[in-house]
C-alpha cells in the first residue's frame, strides 16, 4: 500500500519536507519491548542532515518524539506514533521549484499525477519521507535485538562512482563503517572517497554509487516461496528508496556469466548446520533463507540536484534554464546507509513475526 | 502476501509440480472484458516446456480451462479461476530428491522452513508454479488492451552467459523476439546463442543470462510516491521469479559511474507533452511513470539443475554426490520473457486500476 | 478484499452455480496439518442440498478434490486448492431470470454494478459460492483441532419463524443438533419446527430465522483491539453470509434495555482462572476474548425465491410477473449452520495464527 | 488489520487516552479536495466530551492540527496525518485501575493478550482512540461531498434505555438531530430521554441504546459480492466501536418473523429508475447497494464505568471492591452518533473508489 509498508509489523509514514513535520505509525509491534526517544534518535542521527562536511549542510536536529504505543519504557502493543516536526524550512529557496520542473526529479510526475503538488522543496518526494522509515527501522532494531540477539546488520558504501572498496565481506565491522564520514568499509581508505566528493560538489555536482549489505546470523526459513521471496520483499524495499536504480543479491547479475557448475552453492555439513561451500545465492534459496549471509547491493544514482545549470521546461510548458539553489547532498551514500539498514530490519522483523505464526513445536 | 499478488487487481497461484495440477484465481478484474481460453493458452505455450530445442523436453500442453469468472466470452467482475493438469508427471525420475538436497535449489530450505516438502519433482519451488502467473497476465493483458490500446510490452533474451544482443531498443519488436526460439532480439544473430546453449546442454551444464523488458506508451502518473514506486514493484514483482538474481531500471548500476550532471535527464517540449531528452530514469521518477519508455533489466542465474556430478548433503546430514536425472533447461532465458512480460502486465494493470480509482475529471 | 477472507489464515473463493464449478485456495495454513478430501467432505455434506426433505431437492454431491497443497495426507505449508465440480445445472429452469430480476434477490444489482451477469442460476449470489467457505473452513477446523484441542465450536438453528428453542446453552452439543434435520438443539422438540417449514413449503413460501453459536474453551487473548476486534470480524464474516440481517454478541439488542448496573459482568477468580460471574460481554471484552463462551446470533431472512407470485419489473423496465420454478429451500437455516460453523472457525484460525505471532515466551 | 481501516480510502489510527495525543493517518484520499481543520473540527466537536450536561464532564477541547498532506487548503494525495493533543489527563483517578481490573472493560483482556497495560485511562480502549476515527471520517465527508454531493448520511439515537424514538424515517433531518443535546430525531420529545439519562446518573448507573442511520442518495452499485458485501463491512465497522453489541440491517431481526412473501420487496419503476416498493432489504441485495436508502441499527450496551461498588479481582487474583471514580459518560449514545457517521463515511468512500476503479466508461 502507498504509504504503508509491511504485513505484520507495519509501518506508515507520513509528511512532507515543508509543512507540520513527517513521521511514522508503526502497527503490529510485540508488547513488552524496551523502547524509548533514544533507541530511535540514534538512527536519525546518523540519517540527519548536517552530520558531515560532505553531506547537505541543513540545520536539521530531526529530534523525535513519541506519542503513543509505549508506557514506563516499554511497548503497549498498540500502534506507537513518532514526530519529527520541521525546523529548517526555506520555501524561499525553492521558489523557482513553484513553476519549473528540476530534471530527474519528481516535480513533472507529481504534478501529473496529482495535479497539484507542494512545491516547497520535494514534498513528498524529498529525503525526509525516509525519517519515518528510518525511525520504525529503530524500532523493529529492538524486536530484533530482544528475539534474536546474533542477528546483525551491516550496510555501507561500497562504491562512489568509480571508487570502489576492497574490504573481504567477513571483516566489515559496523564499528568502522561508521568510524569514517562516507560509511566506507575501510576507513584508511576512505580519504580518497571524500576527497571525489568534495571535488565534485566544488563544481556544483554529485555522485553516485552502491551500498552493500550484509546480514549476519539470520535465521533460517524466513521468506515465502512465491510472490514473497525474501529478495523479492528486499528488492521491493530497497527499489521504494529515494534515488535507487538497481538491487542484486548473490551473484547478481555478474553471476549471469557463470555455468551452472561455477555457480551452484554446493552443501557441506558444519557440525549440526546444513551449510553451502560458497555463497552465490546470498543466502537466501527458493526465497527462503538458508542460514548463510545474506548479502545484496543497492545502486544509488547521482543526486538529481545540482549548482550547475540545466535545461528543462516550465509548469506552462516554456523552455527554461534551471540553477539549484537550496543546499543538498553531492552524493546521498551516506546517509543512505541507514535507510537500507532499516528497509532491511522492517522485511526480516516482518518475515520472522511471519513465520513464527505458523511454526509448529 | 504469500501466493496472493496486487492490491485491486490481484492473482492468487497455487499448485505444485506434481499433483493435481497448478493454476491461479484472478480476482478484481473488470466486468465486460472478453476473455476465453484461447486468450490465455496463447501466453502458457510461449511459457510451456517442449515449445523447442533449446529448452527441457518435458511434454506437457499446459492446457488452460476457465472454471469460473466469465459468461458468453466477456469476464463477470467475479473471480476468474483457471486451472491447468500436471500431465507428465514422473516422480520416480526424482526419487533421489527424497534424499538429498539439490545445491541451489529450494529443497533445503523448504524442509528447514516447513518440516515436509513434496521432493517429487521441485514442488512450489518449480518453474511450473509460474503457469498461474503467465494465466493471470494473460487476463491482465485482456484489460490493457481494452483500456490501453497503445501500451506495448516486450520482453527479450538481451544476454546469455557471455553473449549480449546490440540492437537498438527502439528497433526491437515483439514480432522479431518471437521468430526465434532463444527469443533474441535480432533474429540473424540467435544461432551463436542457439549453438551456445546447445554446446552447454551437451556439457550436462546450464548458462544465465538477462531478460530486458520495455513498456512503450505507458501512461503518465503511475506507481505510488512511498513503498509501492512503481520501480519497487516492478522490482518485487521480478525478483519474485524463479532463478532471479538482480534487476535495474534505466541506467541501473551503470549509472552509479555518472555523475548528476551527466545523468539527469533534461525536460523538454515535444507538442503538447514534457518528454525528456534523454531517458536514464528509465520512464519512472519519484516512483511515478512519466510518459517514456519503461526499461528494465532482470538477470537470471544458470539453472540450478545440470547433469554434472555434485557435492551436497543427505536430509540425514551426510555428504553425498548428486547427479541430476529428470530432464531441465539449459537455459531459462527463452521461457522466462513471457514470466517477465506477466509479472509487467499485472504490476501495470494494479497501478492503473489504482490510478483511475482516485483520478479527478 | 473481495474473495479472499483472512488476514493470515487466507481463503480465496471462486466460482457461480453455473459455470466449471466452485472452489477455494486456501493460503497461510501450517504444515504438517493432517488434511484428506474426507476431513472436508464431511462439512461439505453438512451444507449441500437434497440432504433432508425440509432443504431444497437440488441433487448435487459436492465431491471436493484437492489439487495441491497437501502431500501424503499432511499440508506442505502452500496453497490448498479445493474445486467441487457443478453437476445438477438447470439453466432452463432459470430461463425467466435472463430477462426479470427477482425481488429481494442479486439480480439487479449485479446487473447495475457489473453491466452483466450469469441469469443461468444464482451466479456467484448462489448459496453454492458458500462450498468454498465450507471447505476452507474445514481446513481451519484440522488445524484448531491439533493445537487448541479442547475448542469445540457449535453452531445451531434457536429460531425458525415464531419458534423458537428454549435449551439452556450450557446443554447444548453438536451431537444432539446433528441429530435432526433441523439442527435444531432439542431434537425430541424438532417435529414442530419441521412441521412448519413444511406447511410453509406447501404454501411456496419460505421462513427465516436465527442461528446461534457457541464457542467453547477459546483461548484468551484473540482479537485486535480496534478494528479487528473479535466481535467485529465475527460480524463482519457472519453479515458476509448470504441472506444475513443481523449480528448480536452477549446481550446483543436486549442488553441495550439493562442498567450499567444489571448488565456489567463481575469477575469472579475460579482456582487459577478470572472469571466472569455472568457472561454478557458473550465472551469478548475490548474486542479481546477473556475465556468465557463466545455467544453470537445471527439473523437469516425468509428466502427470496418463493413459489407465489410476485411483481417485479424487467431488464427493460416494463412492470412484470413473477413466479419462480426452479428447486429451493424452504428455509436456509439447516444448511446455514455449517457456514456459521466455517465463518466462526476461520475468524478464529486468523486470529490465533496472528496473536502467535506476537505473543511473547 | 489491528489500527488500519479501509483497502483504498485508509484511516491508521493511534493514541491512548494518557500519553502524548491520538490521532490518525488518511492514506490514498484523492488529491485537490478542499480541507482544513475546520472542516474536520466541527465532527471533533461533536464527539467531544464536555459538550453537555448529559456527557462526561472531562474538559477536552480535543483541537485538532493538520501536520502533513494538504496545500493551501487542498490535499496532496498524500498521507494526511492529524494530530490531537492529550490535556485533560488525571492519571491519578484511575490509580486503582493499576490493581483492579473494572467490570465489562478491557483492563484484564488487555493484560492477558499483552501483559502490559497502560492503566491510567483506558488506554487504547479509552473512548478517546475515537477521535482519529472522527478526524478520518470527516476527511471522507469531504470527498464524498465533493463527488457524490446529494448523497447525506443521518444517524440519530433511535432508543435509549426502554424510550423509543417514534419519527418516521423519512422526516428525519441531521439539523433536527442535532438541536437537542441526546441527538434525538424529535426535539420535542427530548427531554423524557434527558431526564431518564440524568436520573440514572444521579443513581451512579448506566444505560444503552439503539443508534440508528439512514443513507439516502447512495450510489447504486457499491459493494463487492462475497466477503466485502456493504452490509458486511457496515457490520464490522459498527460492531469495531467501542461498547457495541449488535448490528441489524433493513429488516434485521424482526424481519426472521416475517414468511418470504412478506418480507421481499417487489420491484417497481419510478421514472427511469429501478426501485422497491418496499425497503426490508435495506438498501442492500446481494451486498451491493441498490439505490434505497441504507438503514441499519446498532446496539450499545450501558456504559460500563459506573459509580456503583461492584465486585471484580484484582490483578493479583484477589476479590476487591471497585467504586470507579473518574469522569464518565451515564449513556454513550449521544457522543456515539457522529463516530457512527463516521464510520459509515469510512465504509461509503472506501466502496466508492473502489467501484470508480473497475467502472467501465
Amino acid at each position: 500500500m502507498p504509504n504503508t509498508f509491511g504485513h505484520l509489523f507495519r509501518i506508515t509514514t507520513w509528511g512532507e519536507s515543508h509543512g507540520g513535520g513527517v513521521g511514522v505509525v508503526v502497527d503490529g509491534c510485540p508488547s513488552r519491548i524496551p523502547l524509548t526517544e533514544a533507541d530511535i534518535q540514534v538512527d536519525l542521527d546518523r540519517r540527519r542532515p548536517g552530520q558531515s562536511k560532505i553531506v547537505t549542510p541543513r540545520k536539521e536536529a530531526d529530534t523525535c518524539q513519541i506519542l503513543s504505543g509505549t508506557f514506563e519504557g516499554q511497548t503497549l502493543g498498540t500502534p506507537i506514533s513518532i514526530c519529527v516536526k520541521n525546523e529548517d524550512q526555506r520555501p524561499e529557496a525553492y521558489k523557482e521549484m513553484e513553476t519549473l520542473y528540476r530534471p530527474s526529479h519528481a516535480d513533472y510526475t507529481y504534478q501529473a499525477k496529482y495535479g497539484i503538488r507542494n512545491w516547497q522543496g520535494g514534498g513528498r518526494a524529498s529525503a525526509r519521507e525516509t525519517i519515518g522509515r528510518v525511525a520504525g527501522g529503530a524500532v523493529a532494531h529492538q524486536v530484533l535485538r530482544k528475539f534474536l540477539p546474533k542477528l546483525e546488520i551491516v550496510a555501507f558504501v561500497s562504491q562512489v562512482h568509480d571508487l570502489t572498496a576492497v574490504v573481504p565481506l567477513e571483516k566489515i565491522s559496523f564499528t568502522e563503517v561508521e568510524s569514517n564520514i562516507v560509511r566506507w568499509p575501510d576507513s584508511a581508505d576512505a580519504e580518497r572517497v571524500i576527497a571525489l566528493i568534495e571535488k565534485v560538489r566544488a563544481n556544483g555536482d554529485s555522485v553516485g554509487g552502491v551500498v552493500t549489505c550484509v546480514v549476519r546470523n539470520a535465521p533460517v526459513g524466513l521468506g515465502e516461496p512465491v510472490f514473497d521471496k525474501l529478495e523479492a520483499d528486499l528488492a521491493g524495499a530497497m527499489m521504494s528508496l529515494p534515488a535507487t536504480k538497481g538491487f542484486e543479491i548473490g551473484s547478481g547479475f555478474a553471476g549471469t556469466k557463470l555455468k551452472g557448475s561455477e555457480h551452484n552453492d554446493a552443501f557441506i555439513k558444519e557440525g549440526d548446520r546444513v551449510r553451502t561451500a560458497t555463497n552465490r545465492s546470498g543466502g537466501v534459496q527458493g526465497g527462503i533463507s538458508n542460514g548463510e549471509d545474506i548479502v545484496f547491493r543497492v545502486a544509488f544514482k547521482p543526486t538529481a540536484t545540482i549548482a550547475q545549470a540545466q535545461q528543462t521546461v516550465s509548469v506552462t510548458g516554456e523552455a527554461a534554464e534551471l540553477k539549484a539553489r537550496g543546499r543538498h547532498d553531492p552524493c546521498v551514500l551516506p546517509r543512505a546507509v541507514p535507510m537500507v539498514e532499516a528497509m532491511t530490519r522492517l522485511v526480516l522483523v516482518d518475515h520472522w513475526l511471519r513465520q513464527r505464526a505458523v511454526t509448529i513445536d
